[in-house]
């Protein structure tokens, strides 16, 4: 009996928390962040932001990513007027050094080895701008990862298998091989995957209610 | 250039850190524990096992998890001698009671309700047995999980999407809405998701290096 809703309910899949009454944009060209997006249901679409990265040493990682996702939002903003467009921005900081993406391949194993057995922190920002009613709001969220120990045969075959380059910190937390590396993480998952699902959905209630379809 | 040879290790994505010398078993109906071992790129079937999933009071929820799934393995294994089989378990505990699947949609939304805005833990227990060589080995991972502050609607829009029905705790964190309701864990994330893959990953090098193709 309760099998037969369950199978029901299932079935009619459409009621969904978030939803939006117009696409989304979404300023940023990372697969990952636009599985997370269609992971929540959300309709939106892509485009890619190319905005300089660049931020002086003295801004706090916190306020670094969210100064960088503003950055990338507003530049589509400004061509976009009446759509909500959601920037996003993720540094990874190991003892006070911001670890990028790696340069190359033996950049990548020098960072994973440089992370092994350790803990670091993840930092991703989010921004949602509304050129047309004027709103710029940002929101940063920070995760704790610590890795297991790993041997050179584990970073070599990660690094073979060319995840780690595309990624800040060297690695993905979703992916085969990252899941494997993490031994307990601090904070949000999905904040270390690179979008902050829950904060989001709570700045997308908060300052963008007119937004979201009841 | 970097980018070509990413590219190329990409496309060559045979290169896995975790592979093993025959097909293991998955004494599990759990399609998460599954989509689990898949995103791992390990080989394996499913030989769901039945088993009494009766637990003295008296046990704690650290051997709880590993005696249940070596029960399910166990059980498998009795009839394929020569396999390595996978058990695994999961439960919730909220202030020492433990929460299992809801029984109905009416026991999913009571569950959520009490959830809300607070900690639980997700105790994971994991067994791999090989009953030729006589191995029996369990290993039991917990995480602590920190819900939002729920609302009514937000409950009832997920209990109706169906997905609380079949979860330990009528949540799962890596589902749409799941993933909006937890804000923060402490410890590893697949554990809460039904299985601790780097536990897993320990486990089989330590006790069964003999299943791993190097």
């Amino acid at each position: 009996m309760v099998r037969d809703l369950t199978a029901l309910a299932y079935a009619a899949a459409s009621i969904a928390l978030l939803r939006l009454s117009s696409a989304l944009i979404l300023a940023s060209k990372s697969p990952r962040r636009r599985q997370l997006l269609r992971q929540l249901g959300l309709s939106f679409i892509v485009i890619p932001s190319h905005v300089s990265e660049l931020v002086p040493d003295s801004v706090t990682p916190e306020r670094h990513v969210q100064r960088l996702a503003l950055r990338k939002a507003d530049a589509i903003s400004r061509r976009r007027r009446s759509s909500l467009v959601l920037g996003a921005d993720t540094i990874v900081v190991h003892r006070n050094r911001t670890i990028g993406k790696p340069g190359s391949v033996r950049d990548a194993a020098r960072i994973l080895r440089r992370l092994s057995g350790e803990t670091h922190a993840v930092h991703t920002g989010i921004a949602l701008t509304h050129r047309a009613s004027g709103r710029r709001v940002a929101a940063a969220e920070v995760t704790q990862v610590t890795f297991g120990s790993l041997t050179d045969r584990e970073i070599a075959a990660y690094v073979e298998s060319g995840s780690p380059m595309d990624k800040a910190g060297a690695y993905g937390i979703q992916d085969e091989q990252g899941a494997l590396f993490v031994q307990r993480i601090n904070g949000d998952f999905y904040t270390v995957v690179g979008l902050p699902l829950r904060r989001l959905y709570l700045t997308l209630k908060q300052h963008y209610p007119d937004f979201l379809v009841a």
